[in-house]
C-alpha cells in the first residue's frame, strides 16, 4: 500500500488546495457543504455582491445587465445535481498525466437553486447565426502559458436545455465563496469544468469558441498533435462507502466476519442508471446490487446497496460497476488519455476480513 | 518548481481526503465552511442527533448524561478561534515524516458557539485526586496498529480554562458533519488535535491518560526511543495571501510592477501577536507590517498588511514572520522532529514580477 507514486511538489500543492469527497460522504444523498469535491483553477475571488453584475450580450438583439436581486426575483428552480471532475481518477493512470492528482472521489451532489438559463438567454434574442454561448468567470490565472479568465462555451442547444441553471444557492444557503459566489452555471449531466463559477458574463457567439479551456484543456486525445474530442457528459460510474474501519495511514479497511451491508451511489451524465454490480473477488465474479433510483431527481446519483457475507478471513478486493440506460458500463481497466480525463474504471477497495 | 517530492500513494490518499485552506481564504477573518482546513483521522461518522448523547463521568461525584437539547438550553458562548493542525508544514521537512503531507496552509478560523466546558465539568464535582479529563469521539480506526476511538486528554486545569467550549455551531449553523456534528470540543490556543470531534464521552481520570493520541502520537521527539514532550499550544506563525495571479500547475505568482498591497494573518496559541515583518528578498532583510489586532477576539488570528513597491522585473521570494508577546518568533528554517509537528518556519512565496 505504500508504493512510491512519485507525486511531484506541483501536484501536492494542487492536492492540498483542491479536495475530493471522502468516500464515507456517499452516505448523504445531498453532499454537505465542505464535503463536495472542489477544484479551483486559479484563486477563489473575493466578490462584492453589491457591485457584482452579470452581462449577457454578444450576438444578441437585447443585451442585458443583471444584478443579484434581479436574478433572485425571477422564477426559481432547484435541482439535485451530481457533479464530477473530468479529471477524477487521473492519478490512477499510468503514465500519470501531471495535473490535479485525483484518485477516485472527485464528486459530490449539490442542491442548486437559481434562475433557468433558457429564459434569460431567450430574452436577449440570440442572432440567427449564433452557434455557442461563452461563460466567463472572475477567476484569473495563467495556464499552459496563456493568461486568462476561466471561460468555457456550450453549444447554443445545450445552453438552452431546460436543465441549465444560473445558481445562487447551494443546499439552501447562498453559494459558498469556493463554489462560485455569487453565481455559477450548473449544467446537469456534464463534467464539473462546464459549471463555470464566479460567473460575470454570458456571451453569444457566431463562431465556435477557441479559448484555452475548450480548445486545449478538457479534450480527450492521445498526444498533443491530435485535435481529439471535447469532454462533455459524465461517463457511467459508481462508488461505494468503504465498509469497516480504516487504518489511518494506508486507509486500508478492516471488516469483521459476518454480514456486511455495502452502500454506494452511481451516476451517468447521459442516461439513468439501470444496474449496479458488486464483486468481492477483485472483479472476477459479479452480483447484482439493489438500485434505488429517485425519478424526481433525474440528475442526482442513484443509491445502491448490497449484502455481503464476509465469511473468509484474509485480504480481498471489493469492486462495483454501474451500467446506464444506453448500455454504457464501467471498464475494469482505465482508458488512458493525455489529460487524464473520463477515467471511469471500476473502484477497487482492498479489505482485510478478520 | 516541479521537484519530485516522492510522495507515496498512502500520503496522496490522505491528501485527497483531508484539505488545507487555500491561502487566498486568509482574506476572510472568519473562514467560510469548506475552506477551513480539515483533518479526519478515521471516517466521518454519520450521527443521529436524536439518539446521540454525551456521557460525563469517571472520577466524579455526579455523573451526567446530556442530550443536544440539554446543551443548547445552557447559557452559550461564541468564540472566534484560530485552529491549526499540529502537522502543518510537515511535507516541507527533510526527511519528510510520513503522514498527512501538509504544506503551509492547514489552518482556519471558525466562529464556534456552544456551552462552556467548565460549568458542566464543575457540576459533576470531580474527585480531589482528578488530574486529567479524557475526551472521546465516535470516530474509530486503527493507527500505529492500535484499534481505537479517537481520544485525547487535557490536564484538569486546562479543561477548566474559561475558554474551552463544547461547540454545536460553526459560523452560525449546526456543525457540519466533517467538523464534528453534533458536538466537538474547542480548546482555544491549542493545536487542532485537541479539539475532539463527534464527542460522545468526557471522563475525569485520576491517572494521566496513556492513549495512543497522547502517549504515541502528537509528541515532539527526535526518535522512537525518546519520550519527548506533548504537542500543546500553537506556535507563533503568519501567512500571507499570495499576491498577483497564479500559474495553474506550479501555483507560482505573477505580479505586475508597481505598488502591491500584501495582506495576511498571524497567530500564536500562547500570547497575542505584537509584530509581523515582511521580507521581499527571501528573508535577508525585513520590514515591519501593520498589525491589526482585535482585542475582542483574543483567540483569532490578527490581520496584517504591507505595501510592497515591486520595482524590479524578475523572480523574488516573499516571506513573512510574526512575533508574539512572549517574544517567540518564527525561524527561517524548520526544526525537524519525528512526527513533523509544530513546523512554524517562515512562509516563502516565489513571485515573478513583470
Amino acid at each position: 500500500m505504500s508504493t512510491e507514486s512519485g507525486i511531484s511538489l506541483d501536484e501536492l500543492r494542487l492536492a492540498a488546495r483542491n479536495h475530493a469527497m471522502p468516500l464515507e460522504a456517499l452516505r448523504w444523498p445531498i453532499t454537505p457543504v465542505g464535503l463536495h469535491y472542489l477544484l479551483v483553477h486559479y484563486d477563489v475571488p473575493l466578490v462584492d455582491p453589491i457591485a457584482w453584475q452579470l452581462e449577457i450580450g454578444g450576438a444578441v438583439d437585447k443585451p442585458s445587465t443583471l444584478r443579484l436581486d434581479d436574478l433572485r426575483s425571477l422564477p426559481a428552480v432547484e435541482l439535485a445535481v451530481t457533479m464530477e471532475c473530468a479529471g477524477n481518477g487521473r492519478a490512477l493512470l499510468e503514465p500519470r498525466p501531471i495535473s490535479q492528482p485525483w484518485l477516485s472521489e472527485a464528486v459530490g451532489t449539490g442542491l442548486w437553486r437559481g434562475a433557468p438559463l433558457v429564459a434569460l438567454l431567450d430574452a436577449t434574442v440570440p442572432s440567427e447565426r449564433a452557434v455557442e454561448v461563452v461563460f466567463t468567470g472572475l477567476d484569473r490565472g495563467v495556464e499552459g502559458e496563456v493568461e486568462q479568465r476561466y471561460e468555457r462555451s456550450l453549444p447554443l442547444d445545450a445552453a438552452r436545455d431546460a436543465g441549465c441553471v444560473l445558481a445562487y444557492e447551494l443546499n439552501g444557503a447562498p453559494l459558498p465563496p469556493q463554489h462560485g459566489f455569487p453565481l455559477r452555471l450548473v449544467v446537469p449531466g456534464w463534467y464539473g469544468m462546464t459549471n463555470v463559477k464566479w460567473l460575470s458574463a454570458i456571451t453569444v457567439v457566431e463562431e465556435p469558441f477557441s479559448g484555452y479551456q475548450v480548445a486545449t484543456g478538457y479534450r480527450v486525445r492521445q498526444n498533443e498533435d491530435e485535435e481529439g474530442r471535447p469532454v462533455t457528459h459524465m461517463r457511467t460510474r459508481s462508488l461505494m462507502v468503504p465498509p469497516g474501519i480504516p487504518d489511518f495511514l494506508t486507509r486500508e479497511r478492516i471488516v469483521d466476519r459476518g454480514p456486511v451491508d455495502i452502500h454506494g451511489r452511481a451516476w451517468s451524465g447521459r442516461a439513468p442508471i439501470v444496474r449496479v454490480e458488486v464483486s468481492v473477488d477483485g472483479g472476477t465474479t459479479w452480483s447484482d446490487a439493489r438500485v434505488e433510483r429517485d425519478p424526481d431527481h433525474r440528475w442526482a446519483w442513484a443509491g445502491w446497496s448490497y449484502r455481503w457475507e464476509a465469511a473468509v478471513e484474509g485480504r480481498c478486493t471489493l469492486c462495483c460497476r454501474a451500467t446506464d440506460e444506453t448500455g454504457e458500463t464501467q471498464p475494469l481497466e482505465p482508458e488512458w488519455n493525455l489529460g487524464g480525463y473520463e477515467n471511469n474504471a471500476v473502484q477497487r477497495i482492498p479489505v482485510i476480513v478478520r
